[in-house]
């Protein structure tokens, strides 16, 4: 079923996306054009401090509002996903996990773009505060885990990953 | 909380995907730069007979193996999203639904994509083959959702659209 990459252009190399024009072999011998977005990939975090998760409200351009998720953040170039999710949760919320545990992961839309988003709960969680990146603007908030379930399922919850994760430890918890 | 776009640049027009340079305006009004991929948005459906859940298996280059994912296709420009669904469940796996609801939706990356993906649950089956699209090798799979939730609890299934739909039907079926 695999297709073979047998030419690639470069369009376009950004500050953290960068896209490629593909052609492709396909299982049956013939050619086709594939787009890809090349992503360094990332990781988000549930962080619970007792029954509740720590959240995050920010102004997201490409879904036009204000979305509430939990905290994330993209990987620099060959850094490790579990010290990348200590410093985004550091960033974002003010806290540092004592545990943090991997969730497994997801590709979030896997049929144009690479990037593979590293899920974990964050527990035993101790104050640190760290300055936050130049242009984020980013409101913390506070719910219990039940609360952000009763939104999942009331279609109020919109970010993917937040939701994939939410469910995740909610089950794990049988809320 | 919200930015402003003071200036586009389209970067590149493709067949599904569009990649534009946006300047924008931060809440505190100093300038920024956002790379921003347009896409139509798609649908993705659970699709239930009896227990088990009808699925596909497909190569995605973007992951670079194949994956195990609920079927799922892209909004043709102005199409209805329950319509859309109703063709890609054809497609894909050969039923038509008899009631579809839905599932709310998911930005799959609210960072960097417009996609919006539709999730529908999909009940009273009924057989009714549709061509495919020529440039699609999908092979249907079905198994209890019992299963697909144990496959995710245990990290074998990475495609977030999946995850998420699953996980809100278990829910509302107590699985």
């Amino acid at each position: 079923m695999r297709e073979i990459i047998t030419h690639e252009e470069r369009v376009y190399d950004g500050r953290v996306i960068h896209l490629a024009l593909l052609d492709v072999t396909l299982p049956n011998g013939s050619a086709a054009k594939r787009e890809l977005v090349r992503h360094p990939g990332a990781v988000a975090v549930v962080a619970l401090i007792g029954e509740d998760v720590l959240m995050v409200r920010q102004f997201r351009i490409a879904a036009g509002q204000v979305m509430l998720e939990i905290p994330a953040g993209t990987l620099n170039p060959g850094e490790d996903p579990l010290l990348c999710a200590e410093r985004e949760l550091q960033e974002e919320t003010g806290y540092r996990p004592g545990a943090l545990e991997s969730l497994g992961g997801i590709f979030v839309a896997p049929g144009y773009t690479t990037e593979f988003i590293h899920l974990f709960l964050a527990t035993g969680l101790i104050e640190s505060r760290l300055a936050m990146d130049a242009d984020e603007f980013i409101e913390p908030a506070r719910m219990p885990l039940r609360e952000l379930v009763a939104m999942i399922e009331r279609g109020e919850i919109q970010d993917g990953k937040t939701i994939t994760a939410a469910l995740k430890v909610a089950r794990r918890l049988g809320i």
